[in-house]
């Protein structure tokens, strides 16, 4: 399996509501890019200070729906229309592993 | 069930053998540490420009079971004797999400 990690902080300017459409924006993903295996995103919870404030981890069978993912535009628009203008900073693995 | 993402970058003087040792001691601690639901970890795939280099994934059932973890002797020897000596920067969250 292949697995993209991404964590990300906000502008001071974003809103809640802002926050909550890209939650929705991002959820609607996985009915709509089927090489998408596994999808969790969430808020971070708040128990370790110093954190980033959002994670998204997607699951794919290999790096190659991996991409298709990155670069499907139902996702490119999300990126460019919900996260980019509240965007503050970003952080990205992706790695190979074992199910 | 709660999920741990952390992200690392390793210093510029940092061996492939002291990487190593970080991915050996951590896949050593899904045997020691009972609240350990799922754990998966990798080097970044180098697909994508600017990731940081390396990631840890780790469910739990609830936030105490993280605090568990989190807190582990075991844990806390890995980090103090492997990662922080080769630790340029972290980022993590920890999130929520339906299994």
């Amino acid at each position: 399996m292949f697995r993209h990690v991404v964590l990300f902080t906000w502008t001071e300017e974003a809103t809640d509501e802002q926050k909550a459409r890209v939650v929705a924006e991002l959820g609607k993903l996985p009915g709509a890019i089927p090489e998408i295996r596994a999808y969790t995103l969430g808020a971070d919870a708040g128990v370790n200070p110093g954190n980033h404030e959002f994670a998204v981890v997607a699951d794919f069978d290999d790096v190659e729906d991996f991409l298709a993912y990155r670069d499907h535009p139902l996702h490119q628009a999300v990126i460019i229309e919900y996260i980019k203008p509240i965007l503050a900073s970003r952080a990205a693995v992706q790695f190979a592993f074992q199910a």
